[in-house]
Protein backbone atom coordinates (compact mmCIF):
# COMPACT_ATOMS: atom_id res chain seq x y z
CA UNK A 1 0.00 0.00 0.00
CA UNK A 2 1.60 3.08 -1.31
CA UNK A 3 0.88 6.33 -0.87
CA UNK A 4 3.27 8.63 -2.53
CA UNK A 5 3.89 11.95 -4.41
CA UNK A 6 7.33 12.03 -6.71
CA UNK A 7 7.78 15.96 -7.75
CA UNK A 8 10.35 17.47 -9.63
CA UNK A 9 10.69 20.52 -7.89
CA UNK A 10 9.48 22.00 -4.81
CA UNK A 11 9.25 25.86 -6.67
CA UNK A 12 8.31 26.36 -10.64
CA UNK A 13 9.78 29.81 -11.90
CA UNK A 14 7.55 32.68 -10.72
CA UNK A 15 5.75 31.21 -8.06
CA UNK A 16 6.49 30.67 -4.21
CA UNK A 17 7.86 27.27 -2.38
CA UNK A 18 5.08 24.37 -3.14
CA UNK A 19 2.66 26.72 -4.40
CA UNK A 20 2.17 25.14 -7.67
CA UNK A 21 1.74 22.03 -6.07
CA UNK A 22 -0.39 22.89 -2.61
CA UNK A 23 -3.83 22.23 -3.52
CA UNK A 24 -2.87 18.43 -4.30
CA UNK A 25 -0.81 18.64 -1.01
CA UNK A 26 -4.07 19.51 0.38
CA UNK A 27 -5.78 16.41 -0.47
CA UNK A 28 -2.96 13.79 -0.27
CA UNK A 29 -2.36 14.99 3.55
CA UNK A 30 -5.67 14.86 4.37
CA UNK A 31 -5.43 12.39 7.28
CA UNK A 32 -2.31 14.17 9.26
CA UNK A 33 -2.10 17.03 11.06
CA UNK A 34 1.75 16.87 11.21
CA UNK A 35 4.10 16.46 8.46
CA UNK A 36 7.71 14.86 9.36
CA UNK A 37 10.11 16.73 7.30
CA UNK A 38 13.21 15.32 6.10
CA UNK A 39 15.81 18.60 5.76
CA UNK A 40 19.30 16.57 4.74
CA UNK A 41 19.49 17.58 1.63
CA UNK A 42 20.48 21.35 2.18
CA UNK A 43 19.87 23.56 -0.63
CA UNK A 44 22.93 25.69 -0.76
CA UNK A 45 24.18 24.73 2.47
CA UNK A 46 20.84 26.26 4.90
CA UNK A 47 20.84 24.65 8.08
CA UNK A 48 18.58 22.32 9.27
CA UNK A 49 16.38 24.34 11.15
CA UNK A 50 16.05 26.91 8.59
CA UNK A 51 15.16 25.01 6.00
CA UNK A 52 12.81 23.26 8.27
CA UNK A 53 10.83 26.70 8.66
CA UNK A 54 10.58 26.88 5.45
CA UNK A 55 8.56 23.94 4.76
CA UNK A 56 6.45 24.55 7.86
CA UNK A 57 6.22 28.24 6.80
CA UNK A 58 4.60 26.32 3.53
CA UNK A 59 2.56 24.45 4.90
CA UNK A 60 1.29 26.51 7.71
CA UNK A 61 -1.18 27.93 4.22
CA UNK A 62 -2.91 24.06 4.86
CA UNK A 63 -2.67 23.81 8.59
CA UNK A 64 -0.08 21.29 8.89
CA UNK A 65 2.39 21.23 11.71
CA UNK A 66 5.61 20.77 10.73
CA UNK A 67 8.60 18.78 12.50
CA UNK A 68 11.96 18.55 11.48
CA UNK A 69 13.90 14.76 11.52
CA UNK A 70 16.94 16.43 13.23
CA UNK A 71 14.90 17.55 16.34
CA UNK A 72 14.53 14.04 17.08
CA UNK A 73 16.77 12.25 19.31
CA UNK A 74 15.79 8.83 17.89
CA UNK A 75 14.88 9.33 14.06
CA UNK A 76 14.27 5.97 13.48
CA UNK A 77 11.09 5.96 15.82
CA UNK A 78 10.18 9.59 14.38
CA UNK A 79 9.44 7.69 11.06
CA UNK A 80 8.10 4.92 12.78
CA UNK A 81 5.64 7.24 14.22
CA UNK A 82 5.18 10.00 11.45
CA UNK A 83 1.75 10.63 10.22
CA UNK A 84 3.09 12.18 6.90
CA UNK A 85 6.71 12.32 5.89
CA UNK A 86 8.25 15.28 2.99
CA UNK A 87 11.72 15.02 2.05
CA UNK A 88 12.80 18.65 0.43
CA UNK A 89 15.50 19.29 -2.30
CA UNK A 90 18.76 20.18 -2.23
CA UNK A 91 21.84 18.01 -2.43
CA UNK A 92 20.89 13.92 -3.04
CA UNK A 93 24.77 13.34 -2.41
CA UNK A 94 24.25 14.90 0.80
CA UNK A 95 20.44 13.20 1.51
CA UNK A 96 21.66 9.79 0.51
CA UNK A 97 24.33 10.05 2.92
CA UNK A 98 22.71 11.26 6.10
CA UNK A 99 20.08 8.91 5.58
CA UNK A 100 22.13 6.06 5.65
CA UNK A 101 24.76 7.08 8.29
CA UNK A 102 21.56 7.88 10.62
CA UNK A 103 20.72 3.80 9.18
CA UNK A 104 16.86 5.57 7.83
CA UNK A 105 16.73 3.65 4.18
CA UNK A 106 15.05 0.68 5.60
CA UNK A 107 12.96 2.20 8.24
CA UNK A 108 11.62 4.86 5.23
CA UNK A 109 11.24 2.11 2.96
CA UNK A 110 9.05 0.18 5.54
CA UNK A 111 6.59 3.02 6.81
CA UNK A 112 5.97 4.34 3.04
CA UNK A 113 5.23 0.58 1.86
CA UNK A 114 2.72 0.09 4.83
CA UNK A 115 0.81 3.83 3.59
CA UNK A 116 2.70 6.94 4.88
CA UNK A 117 1.86 8.92 2.84
CA UNK A 118 5.56 10.36 1.00
CA UNK A 119 5.84 13.62 -0.81
CA UNK A 120 9.41 14.13 -2.45
CA UNK A 121 10.65 16.92 -3.95
CA UNK A 122 13.75 17.03 -6.30
CA UNK A 123 16.69 15.38 -4.13
CA UNK A 124 13.87 13.87 -2.27
CA UNK A 125 12.17 12.64 -5.25
CA UNK A 126 15.95 10.78 -6.53
CA UNK A 127 15.59 8.62 -3.84
CA UNK A 128 12.39 7.47 -4.52
CA UNK A 129 14.27 5.31 -7.10
CA UNK A 130 16.32 2.52 -7.29
CA UNK A 131 19.29 4.09 -6.87
CA UNK A 132 20.85 7.89 -6.90
CA UNK A 133 22.90 6.70 -10.08
CA UNK A 134 20.78 9.43 -12.19
CA UNK A 135 20.72 12.81 -9.88
CA UNK A 136 21.92 16.13 -11.87
CA UNK A 137 23.56 17.02 -8.47
CA UNK A 138 27.90 17.83 -7.73
CA UNK A 139 28.83 14.47 -5.69
CA UNK A 140 30.17 16.73 -2.88
CA UNK A 141 30.43 14.22 -0.60
CA UNK A 142 30.72 10.32 -0.99
CA UNK A 143 28.22 8.48 0.84
CA UNK A 144 28.65 4.64 2.06
CA UNK A 145 26.43 3.86 -1.48
CA UNK A 146 24.09 4.93 -3.97
CA UNK A 147 21.19 2.75 -3.30
CA UNK A 148 18.18 4.55 -2.57
CA UNK A 149 14.73 3.96 -1.39
CA UNK A 150 13.05 2.24 -4.48
CA UNK A 151 9.55 3.05 -3.77
CA UNK A 152 9.35 2.65 -7.62
CA UNK A 153 10.40 -0.23 -9.47
CA UNK A 154 12.91 2.58 -12.00
CA UNK A 155 14.80 5.54 -11.41
CA UNK A 156 13.75 9.40 -11.43
CA UNK A 157 15.81 12.21 -12.97
CA UNK A 158 14.35 15.34 -11.66
CA UNK A 159 14.53 18.73 -13.48
CA UNK A 160 13.89 17.32 -16.29
CA UNK A 161 15.73 19.51 -19.16
CA UNK A 162 15.05 19.30 -23.06
CA UNK A 163 18.69 19.87 -25.01
CA UNK A 164 19.15 23.32 -25.88
CA UNK A 165 19.85 22.90 -29.90
CA UNK A 166 21.09 26.65 -30.07
CA UNK A 167 23.75 26.16 -26.87
CA UNK A 168 27.68 26.03 -27.74
CA UNK A 169 28.64 24.46 -24.50
CA UNK A 170 30.09 21.02 -24.47
CA UNK A 171 28.88 19.24 -21.40
CA UNK A 172 26.66 16.61 -21.92
CA UNK A 173 23.20 17.55 -22.01
CA UNK A 174 20.63 15.72 -19.82
CA UNK A 175 19.73 12.90 -22.76
CA UNK A 176 23.27 12.21 -23.06
CA UNK A 177 23.82 11.63 -19.50
CA UNK A 178 21.00 8.93 -19.05
CA UNK A 179 22.53 6.81 -21.95
CA UNK A 180 25.37 6.43 -20.56
CA UNK A 181 23.86 5.43 -17.74
CA UNK A 182 22.07 2.61 -19.77
CA UNK A 183 25.72 1.60 -20.59
CA UNK A 184 26.16 0.28 -17.49
CA UNK A 185 22.53 -0.34 -15.81
CA UNK A 186 19.59 -1.58 -17.16
CA UNK A 187 16.33 0.25 -15.07
CA UNK A 188 14.20 2.79 -16.81
CA UNK A 189 14.50 6.38 -16.20
CA UNK A 190 11.57 8.93 -15.95
CA UNK A 191 12.39 12.45 -16.75
CA UNK A 192 10.34 14.38 -14.92
CA UNK A 193 9.98 18.51 -16.39
CA UNK A 194 9.93 20.86 -13.58
CA UNK A 195 5.92 21.28 -12.44
CA UNK A 196 5.43 17.46 -13.47
CA UNK A 197 5.01 15.01 -10.44
CA UNK A 198 4.46 11.21 -9.89
CA UNK A 199 1.07 10.17 -7.89
CA UNK A 200 1.46 6.32 -6.88
CA UNK A 201 -1.47 4.98 -5.10
CA UNK A 202 -1.03 1.24 -4.13
CA UNK A 203 0.17 0.15 -7.63
CA UNK A 204 -1.18 2.58 -9.51
CA UNK A 205 1.79 5.31 -10.70
CA UNK A 206 0.22 8.42 -12.78
CA UNK A 207 2.07 11.14 -14.17
CA UNK A 208 0.70 14.75 -13.14
CA UNK A 209 0.99 18.20 -14.12
CA UNK A 210 0.42 19.93 -17.32
CA UNK A 211 3.51 18.40 -19.30
CA UNK A 212 4.65 14.80 -20.75
CA UNK A 213 7.64 13.38 -19.09
CA UNK A 214 10.64 11.93 -21.49
CA UNK A 215 11.18 7.81 -20.69
CA UNK A 216 14.36 5.97 -20.95
CA UNK A 217 14.16 2.43 -21.06
CA UNK A 218 17.25 0.53 -21.61
CA UNK A 219 17.83 -0.48 -25.64
CA UNK A 220 14.49 1.41 -26.66
CA UNK A 221 14.64 4.80 -28.13
CA UNK A 222 13.13 7.49 -25.78
CA UNK A 223 9.77 8.48 -25.57
CA UNK A 224 7.56 10.99 -24.26
CA UNK A 225 3.92 10.15 -22.11
CA UNK A 226 1.39 12.16 -21.28
CA UNK A 227 -0.03 13.80 -18.25
CA UNK A 228 -2.51 11.48 -16.71
CA UNK A 229 -0.99 7.97 -18.21
CA UNK A 230 -0.22 5.05 -15.73
CA UNK A 231 3.73 3.67 -15.74
CA UNK A 232 2.97 1.03 -14.07
CA UNK A 233 4.62 -0.86 -17.16
CA UNK A 234 7.94 0.41 -15.56
CA UNK A 235 10.36 -1.91 -14.21
CA UNK B 1 58.95 17.57 -11.64
CA UNK B 2 55.78 17.72 -13.04
CA UNK B 3 54.30 18.62 -17.28
CA UNK B 4 50.82 18.53 -17.33
CA UNK B 5 48.13 19.70 -19.14
CA UNK B 6 44.54 20.10 -17.47
CA UNK B 7 42.15 21.29 -20.11
CA UNK B 8 38.47 22.32 -19.70
CA UNK B 9 37.71 20.41 -23.06
CA UNK B 10 38.38 18.16 -25.76
CA UNK B 11 36.89 20.58 -28.47
CA UNK B 12 35.25 23.44 -28.20
CA UNK B 13 32.92 24.88 -30.23
CA UNK B 14 32.79 24.82 -34.15
CA UNK B 15 36.24 23.22 -34.68
CA UNK B 16 37.45 19.49 -34.68
CA UNK B 17 38.98 16.90 -31.44
CA UNK B 18 41.61 18.97 -30.01
CA UNK B 19 41.86 21.36 -32.72
CA UNK B 20 42.11 24.34 -30.72
CA UNK B 21 44.97 23.43 -28.62
CA UNK B 22 47.03 21.19 -31.05
CA UNK B 23 49.63 23.59 -31.80
CA UNK B 24 50.09 23.98 -27.90
CA UNK B 25 50.14 19.76 -27.50
CA UNK B 26 52.90 19.83 -30.68
CA UNK B 27 54.90 21.36 -28.12
CA UNK B 28 54.54 19.83 -24.98
CA UNK B 29 54.45 16.14 -26.68
CA UNK B 30 57.79 17.26 -28.37
CA UNK B 31 59.96 14.64 -26.58
CA UNK B 32 56.93 11.51 -26.89
CA UNK B 33 56.53 9.70 -30.22
CA UNK B 34 54.15 7.29 -28.78
CA UNK B 35 51.14 8.76 -26.63
CA UNK B 36 49.05 5.84 -24.28
CA UNK B 37 45.78 6.46 -24.45
CA UNK B 38 43.11 6.56 -21.53
CA UNK B 39 39.75 5.89 -23.08
CA UNK B 40 38.24 4.35 -19.85
CA UNK B 41 35.51 7.22 -19.42
CA UNK B 42 33.89 6.21 -22.60
CA UNK B 43 31.93 9.28 -23.95
CA UNK B 44 28.47 8.42 -24.78
CA UNK B 45 29.13 4.95 -23.87
CA UNK B 46 31.93 4.09 -26.93
CA UNK B 47 34.14 1.69 -26.70
CA UNK B 48 37.73 1.79 -25.52
CA UNK B 49 38.56 0.95 -29.30
CA UNK B 50 36.56 3.32 -31.27
CA UNK B 51 37.69 5.91 -28.36
CA UNK B 52 41.08 4.80 -28.74
CA UNK B 53 40.75 5.39 -32.37
CA UNK B 54 39.52 8.89 -32.01
CA UNK B 55 42.31 9.78 -30.39
CA UNK B 56 44.89 8.01 -32.82
CA UNK B 57 43.46 10.25 -35.72
CA UNK B 58 43.80 13.64 -33.59
CA UNK B 59 47.29 12.99 -33.06
CA UNK B 60 48.34 11.33 -36.22
CA UNK B 61 48.34 15.40 -37.47
CA UNK B 62 51.02 16.02 -35.16
CA UNK B 63 53.13 12.48 -35.94
CA UNK B 64 52.27 10.84 -32.92
CA UNK B 65 51.49 7.10 -32.63
CA UNK B 66 49.06 6.34 -29.89
CA UNK B 67 48.52 3.79 -27.86
CA UNK B 68 45.06 2.47 -26.03
CA UNK B 69 45.81 1.65 -22.44
CA UNK B 70 42.69 -1.41 -22.81
CA UNK B 71 45.36 -2.99 -25.37
CA UNK B 72 48.23 -3.40 -22.80
CA UNK B 73 48.03 -6.77 -20.62
CA UNK B 74 49.52 -5.58 -17.70
CA UNK B 75 48.51 -1.64 -17.28
CA UNK B 76 50.45 -0.45 -14.77
CA UNK B 77 53.55 -1.74 -16.26
CA UNK B 78 52.05 0.23 -19.38
CA UNK B 79 51.80 3.38 -17.44
CA UNK B 80 55.46 3.33 -15.86
CA UNK B 81 56.56 2.50 -19.88
CA UNK B 82 54.38 5.67 -20.97
CA UNK B 83 56.40 8.21 -23.18
CA UNK B 84 53.56 10.49 -23.08
CA UNK B 85 49.74 9.84 -21.37
CA UNK B 86 46.54 11.43 -22.38
CA UNK B 87 43.28 10.43 -20.25
CA UNK B 88 40.25 11.31 -22.54
CA UNK B 89 36.84 13.19 -21.71
CA UNK B 90 33.65 11.07 -20.72
CA UNK B 91 32.24 10.27 -17.73
CA UNK B 92 33.79 10.78 -14.47
CA UNK B 93 32.76 7.77 -12.31
CA UNK B 94 33.30 5.24 -14.81
CA UNK B 95 36.62 6.69 -15.33
CA UNK B 96 37.63 7.06 -11.70
CA UNK B 97 36.18 3.70 -11.06
CA UNK B 98 37.95 1.70 -13.71
CA UNK B 99 41.25 3.71 -12.72
CA UNK B 100 40.44 2.24 -8.71
CA UNK B 101 39.67 -1.45 -9.90
CA UNK B 102 42.74 -1.71 -11.88
CA UNK B 103 44.79 -0.39 -9.02
CA UNK B 104 46.20 2.73 -11.04
CA UNK B 105 45.71 5.40 -9.36
CA UNK B 106 48.85 5.11 -7.65
CA UNK B 107 51.70 4.55 -10.91
CA UNK B 108 49.82 7.48 -12.62
CA UNK B 109 50.35 9.91 -9.59
CA UNK B 110 54.23 8.57 -9.35
CA UNK B 111 55.05 8.70 -12.91
CA UNK B 112 53.54 12.20 -13.62
CA UNK B 113 55.36 13.35 -10.24
CA UNK B 114 58.52 11.94 -12.46
CA UNK B 115 57.65 13.73 -15.35
CA UNK B 116 56.06 12.26 -17.65
CA UNK B 117 53.82 14.73 -19.58
CA UNK B 118 49.77 14.40 -18.50
CA UNK B 119 47.16 16.17 -20.95
CA UNK B 120 43.66 15.36 -19.16
CA UNK B 121 40.86 16.98 -20.79
CA UNK B 122 37.00 17.20 -18.76
CA UNK B 123 36.98 13.92 -17.01
CA UNK B 124 40.91 13.69 -17.93
CA UNK B 125 41.12 17.27 -16.01
CA UNK B 126 38.70 16.06 -13.36
CA UNK B 127 40.74 13.20 -12.00
CA UNK B 128 43.81 16.00 -11.73
CA UNK B 129 42.22 17.31 -8.78
CA UNK B 130 42.20 16.12 -5.27
CA UNK B 131 38.78 14.01 -5.50
CA UNK B 132 36.20 13.95 -7.90
CA UNK B 133 33.36 15.89 -6.03
CA UNK B 134 33.51 18.88 -8.54
CA UNK B 135 32.42 16.37 -11.55
CA UNK B 136 29.58 18.04 -13.50
CA UNK B 137 28.83 13.94 -14.58
CA UNK B 138 25.83 11.95 -13.57
CA UNK B 139 26.94 9.55 -10.80
CA UNK B 140 26.01 6.55 -13.15
CA UNK B 141 28.46 3.85 -11.53
CA UNK B 142 29.64 3.58 -8.09
CA UNK B 143 33.52 3.82 -7.85
CA UNK B 144 35.09 2.43 -4.27
CA UNK B 145 36.48 6.08 -3.85
CA UNK B 146 36.08 9.29 -4.93
CA UNK B 147 39.75 10.26 -4.60
CA UNK B 148 41.68 10.87 -7.84
CA UNK B 149 45.30 11.75 -8.76
CA UNK B 150 45.79 15.03 -6.76
CA UNK B 151 47.95 15.87 -9.30
CA UNK B 152 47.52 19.77 -8.18
CA UNK B 153 46.71 20.58 -4.70
CA UNK B 154 42.93 21.59 -5.34
CA UNK B 155 39.99 20.53 -7.23
CA UNK B 156 39.09 20.73 -11.08
CA UNK B 157 35.57 21.87 -12.25
CA UNK B 158 35.43 21.81 -16.22
CA UNK B 159 33.38 23.19 -18.41
CA UNK B 160 32.75 26.11 -16.19
CA UNK B 161 29.03 27.79 -17.21
CA UNK B 162 28.17 31.06 -15.81
CA UNK B 163 24.91 31.31 -14.33
CA UNK B 164 22.35 32.03 -16.80
CA UNK B 165 20.52 34.65 -15.58
CA UNK B 166 17.41 34.15 -17.99
CA UNK B 167 16.70 30.95 -17.28
CA UNK B 168 13.56 29.92 -15.79
CA UNK B 169 15.20 26.60 -15.09
CA UNK B 170 15.09 25.38 -10.95
CA UNK B 171 18.21 23.21 -11.24
CA UNK B 172 21.14 24.48 -9.38
CA UNK B 173 23.52 26.74 -11.25
CA UNK B 174 27.33 25.39 -11.44
CA UNK B 175 27.83 28.37 -8.87
CA UNK B 176 25.60 27.25 -6.25
CA UNK B 177 26.54 23.67 -6.11
CA UNK B 178 30.36 24.30 -6.12
CA UNK B 179 29.13 26.87 -2.88
CA UNK B 180 27.64 23.48 -1.62
CA UNK B 181 30.95 21.92 -2.24
CA UNK B 182 32.05 24.08 0.06
CA UNK B 183 30.17 23.42 2.95
CA UNK B 184 31.08 20.24 3.45
CA UNK B 185 34.81 20.80 1.94
CA UNK B 186 37.23 23.12 2.52
CA UNK B 187 39.61 22.96 -0.59
CA UNK B 188 39.89 25.18 -3.64
CA UNK B 189 38.14 24.97 -7.20
CA UNK B 190 39.22 26.21 -10.08
CA UNK B 191 36.43 26.67 -12.37
CA UNK B 192 37.86 26.60 -16.09
CA UNK B 193 35.62 27.31 -19.06
CA UNK B 194 35.63 25.68 -22.22
CA UNK B 195 39.13 27.00 -24.40
CA UNK B 196 40.67 27.42 -20.83
CA UNK B 197 43.73 25.04 -19.37
CA UNK B 198 46.16 24.81 -16.92
CA UNK B 199 49.74 24.42 -17.70
CA UNK B 200 51.45 22.94 -14.76
CA UNK B 201 55.33 23.10 -15.17
CA UNK B 202 57.33 22.12 -11.97
CA UNK B 203 55.68 24.22 -9.20
CA UNK B 204 54.42 26.79 -11.49
CA UNK B 205 50.53 26.68 -12.22
CA UNK B 206 49.37 29.42 -15.01
CA UNK B 207 45.88 29.63 -16.97
CA UNK B 208 46.20 29.65 -20.61
CA UNK B 209 43.45 30.19 -22.92
CA UNK B 210 41.52 32.89 -24.08
CA UNK B 211 39.39 33.08 -21.02
CA UNK B 212 39.28 34.05 -17.32
CA UNK B 213 39.07 31.17 -14.91
CA UNK B 214 36.80 31.51 -11.88
CA UNK B 215 38.19 30.73 -8.63
CA UNK B 216 36.40 29.34 -5.56
CA UNK B 217 38.10 29.52 -2.26
CA UNK B 218 36.64 28.41 1.12
CA UNK B 219 35.14 31.21 3.19
CA UNK B 220 36.30 33.81 -0.01
CA UNK B 221 33.82 35.42 -2.77
CA UNK B 222 34.40 33.47 -5.93
CA UNK B 223 36.89 35.67 -8.12
CA UNK B 224 38.38 35.67 -12.10
CA UNK B 225 42.09 35.04 -12.39
CA UNK B 226 43.29 36.31 -15.75
CA UNK B 227 44.76 34.34 -18.41
CA UNK B 228 48.63 33.82 -18.04
CA UNK B 229 48.00 34.37 -14.41
CA UNK B 230 49.88 31.68 -11.78
CA UNK B 231 48.01 30.08 -9.36
CA UNK B 232 50.84 28.55 -7.06
CA UNK B 233 48.99 30.08 -4.42
CA UNK B 234 45.85 27.95 -4.38
CA UNK B 235 45.89 25.43 -1.92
Amino acid sequence: MRNIIIASTSTIHGSGYLDYIMADLKVFFEQASTILFVPYARPSGISHDDYTEIASTAFGKIDKKVNGLHTFENPIEAIKNAEAIFVGGGNTFVLTNQLHKNHLIAPLKEVVFYGTPYLGTSAGSNICGLNIKTTNDMPIVYPPSFNALALVPFNINPHYLDPDTTSKHKGETRETRIKEFHYFNTQPVVGLREGSWLLVKNDSIILKGHLTARIFEYNKTPYEVDSGIELNHLK
